[in-house]
């Protein structure tokens, strides 16, 4: 029997103008050049992404199974059948890492489900990296994804994670689809005490990085421009 | 007045084994040789890793700042000095990305009170990797760091991540001193449900990775060699 392949992690840059060099590793250029197939979360930013880092093949003659939230999970299993047969799969993920805050975790537990080896590789997070940027508590985080779009419930929210940063001592991380970032932190300003900590990570790894930790009453003496900019919020007391 | 330098977050292999094109991007092999000035957790891994990385400066003209438990905020503020003067200044710790598990958090901490521009750098980060390669819950989930020494208390603690796991769809992350392993391995499989799922990643980017994610009662049937390897654990339901 031919030994299984396995199933690599691929990280891509986080926005297109992110010198692949700055922020992916030379593993992963050399092995993008040895894997013949992908489950892909946008097949078309992945085309670009392959030819951006440099990939040797025609393009033609790579396979991008789609993967998103409609994607049913007999599919994914099937997607991974070519690993069962010797071949190596690798999963694209729309920006960053995959797994982290898209469909490719769904890809990885049906691996571990059928015994394949998971091969994580270095690439940028944009949480991780507003982590260790902040200052904040590094030996305990939570991050909670998106927070409600209701804004009652989205305040709620924020006074819940202000008053667990403090009961524990622990980062809180959070993100707003960018067009809201404002609305999300006019909410914060308002909510939270004025010495609570708030750091901003914005476009992170990007030309126009921003990264900022202040209190809440500094905030408020100078809003940041951050409407429609990737932006991960942090927290603590 | 002459513009202020930046505070680097310099990040390093997880383990003497690993390649740094593996693991790196090469940026910061560049950007190494541009700074001359660092904050270390411990100054001879400092330099066995600038040496490796490709450091073409002689060594003995490089400053390296000690950073420990005990160095005091008045020492680290000092430290920073030469950023003001325009200095670029790096970070330095033991293993991986600085700010995570070690006291570099709170020199970022202080260079945000002195409005000095934060730019962390693409590393491996043995949390990031196990989290996105354990299939688990990456829009939720935290990281407590080290779990209590004394067994009752450790048990107690594992019970109760176990509960917010479930609870709040939450992932769970934690660590233990590579000699205990076993211990919190055996603690786990006797205070967990038989269904809950740990993930255990052990020599993360090491060639003796070792990434696994099984049901409590799949694991109890084969224990894993992990007895002084650097682990990460996480248990999700």
């Amino acid at each position: 029997m031919a030994n299984k392949g396995a199933l690599y992690l691929i990280p891509t840059t986080l926005g297109d103008t992110a010198e692949t060099a700055d922020v992916i590793p030379v593993k992963v250029n050399q092995l993008i050049n040895t894997i013949d197939e992908y489950i892909v979360e946008n097949e078309k930013s992945a085309r670009h992404y392959l030819k951006k880092i440099g990939i040797q093949k025609p393009l033609q003659e790579i396979i991008l199974h789609p993967l998103n939230q409609h994607t049913e999970t007999k599919n994914i299993s099937a997607y991974l059948n070519a690993i069962e047969k010797g071949k190596n799969i690798g999963i694209i993920s729309e920006a960053g890492c995959p797994g982290i805050a898209d469909p490719g975790a769904e890809v990885v537990k049906l691996a571990h489900e059928k015994n394949i080896t998971v091969c994580p590789l270095v690439g940028p997070s944009s949480i991780l990296l507003a982590l260790i940027a902040s200052g904040f508590n590094g030996q305990s985080f939570a991050f909670s994804g998106y927070l409600p779009k209701e804004r009652n419930e989205r305040i709620k929210k924020i006074k819940e994670l202000e008053k667990t940063a403090q009961q524990k001592n622990q980062t809180q991380l959070f993100i707003e689809t960018p067009y809201r970032n404002m609305h999300l932190l006019e909410d914060m300003l308002i909510t939270c005490d004025a010495k609570t900590l708030l750091c901003i990570a914005c476009d992170i790894t990007l030309p126009t990085e921003f990264i900022k930790t202040k209190t809440i009453s500094d905030w408020k003496k100078q809003l940041p421009a951050i409407n429609k900019r990737p932006a991960i919020f942090l927290i603590y007391k």
